[in-house]
């Protein structure tokens, strides 16, 4: 079966490649090491010439193959690949954002091949404190699609990471989201403070642990902060009731539980009601498995797993910008 | 004036010596870089012994001219020369803690020299997020014995730092505090994370940028917590309204905003009161004025600062313990 696009999510670590065919069916997919902040180096001959440049080294690793073979495939492109730091910036698109508006704002950046790569703007929402993202945006509108006009004000999408999202919708259009560095601050503590010093790591996972975090989160102890109770996962250890080899997730518990009771505390502050949105979640099983636990936990009583969320979000994209017709001749 | 006393405040990185005569008063003091993680390493010659002890070294350095002179001045330390990983361990005591109990309890290590070296233990709270300190509590106790039976339920003593410390007191003893590992996450987050990456560092203290963030989190956009706010720090710098000089400051100031609007939240739930207490506040000077500032944003009204708490504090641990006496004879 012939491909009608390749569909790039281009990160900051990592480059997930896919050749797609007619209705977005994925014919084959690669993931590489290759995010705009560990690009390759080393010179080779690209269509003749020779190249130093990260970007066309690494789209050439992606792709380069496909495009051998299928010249004239369109190409589009999330991620941090359209930040100031990336192949080319994609300004940010205001809120309300949705496939139209984002589809017509695609900006463009020539490859070696002579292939243009079609790279989609991220989006800003200019509240008092703004919040930004790039590359969640084409997931949240790939779930959005498989909803199908379903989606309403009772839904929250999740975005768990370095940066999670928990993103608004309303008539196919993201609307409001709220940014939580919970993942880095996590990596940050585990690597280079004293709470990372007794920390056994490479342990299989502790849900036990985990759980005793979240709970911590949602209790009245908890009620003081994280800036507080992170203490515990040190003091705990000191008096022998937190085991070396538990610090790790009981902190990681600790942290996704007071990411979450602020977020309950929030949407019910802004829907105005004690009732709490159906949530799906996008991103890495494991992870999304941690959040899971502790939506539930908190008293998220729905939660749903999206899958293909970027392959899909890009297939629309790519059909909003006229890249690919609905329905292809062959 | 003959010596009545060696003090030491002997912490991670640092180690303070100070020479006391009579009634405390401070002949001399020092201030080395040999804190329990850095101790010297250079073998030397100590009473006709070859030695390599970080803790005889960095002793020997601190005061071994002192005891020279006065071979038979006792010797007093706080801090985390008694913790697991210092020279002696002096196991916690629990709250309540008092001059009389925490000076019943010291802990001995006998120098090359023959000097014995009394470690004043440190404090345990053991709520369900238990808390420890080690030093702290000889600094509080040198500020309550200046204040003469005034001190009440009126007052919170806060020690701000790596891992800032609130202390309520009652009848001159320690009956309850909270931990906030604040100034250690800014330290990670400044050196380890996305935010430090566009922080101008070495810059002059931007009073406006450190206003900011505690307004910020002060604000009803601070209510969804320090883990979210922290964003801010990244999106307002990429919308060009915080630049990069300002944002370790915006940071500070965030950060320190989520602490002080945490402890007045627990304090006015703890004393069921809107009314908030009288404030000591114990430390670095440029770190005081910085939670004077916030302290004074947060609505508490009288604040203070002390001094000569450390020595005060040992001066009193010693009396209590029977090292030195009331009125001494000579």
């Amino acid at each position: 079966m012939l491909a009608q696009l390749i569909a790039l999510d281009w990160g900051t670590t990592s480059l997930r490649a896919y050749k797609l065919a007619a209705n977005g069916q994925v014919l084959e997919q690669r993931s590489l090491s290759l995010g705009i902040m560990q690009l390759p180096k080393t010179p080779r001959i690209i269509k003749g010439q020779a190249c130093t440049d990260g970007f066309e080294l690494a789209f050439d690793e992606a792709c380069g193959d496909w495009l051998d073979a299928q010249p004239d495939l369109p190409v589009i492109a999330c991620g941090m690949v359209g930040s100031a730091q990336g192949w080319r910036e994609a300004a940010y698109r205001d809120t309300p954002a949705n496939v139209a508006n984002l589809g017509n704002s695609l900006q463009t950046v020539r490859s070696l091949r002579g292939v243009d790569v079609h790279i989609v703007p991220g989006v800003i929402q200019r509240s008092p404190l703004p919040n930004v993202m790039r590359g969640e945006e084409t997931q949240v509108l790939g779930v959005l699609h498989t909803l199908q006009g379903e989606a309403g004000n009772d839904l929250l999408i999740g975005l768990p990471g370095s940066h999670s999202k928990w993103v608004e919708v309303a008539d196919g259009c993201i609307v409001h989201f709220d940014t939580f560095m919970t993942g880095e601050i996590f990596a940050v503590l585990s690597e280079h403070s004293i709470l990372g010093r007794t920390q056994q790591k490479g342990a299989s996972f502790d849900g036990q642990a985990f759980d005793r975090g979240v709970q911590v989160a949602l209790s009245v102890d908890g009620e003081i902060g994280p800036l507080s109770t992170l203490f515990s996962a040190r003091s705990l250890g000191l008096i022998g009731d937190l085991s070396a080899t538990a610090q790790a997730d009981y902190l990681s518990g600790l942290l996704i539980g007071h990411e979450l009771s602020a977020l309950a505390t929030a949407q019910r502050r802004r829907r105005n009601s004690v009732h709490l949105p159906s949530i799906i979640l996008i991103g890495n099983a494991q992870l999304c498995a941690r959040y899971s636990r502790a939506l539930d936990a908190c008293g998220f009583a729905r939660v749903l797993l999206a899958e293909q969320a970027t392959e899909r979000g890009l297939w629309q994209l790519a059909l909003a910008a006229g890249l690919i017709t609905p329905n292809p001749s062959r």
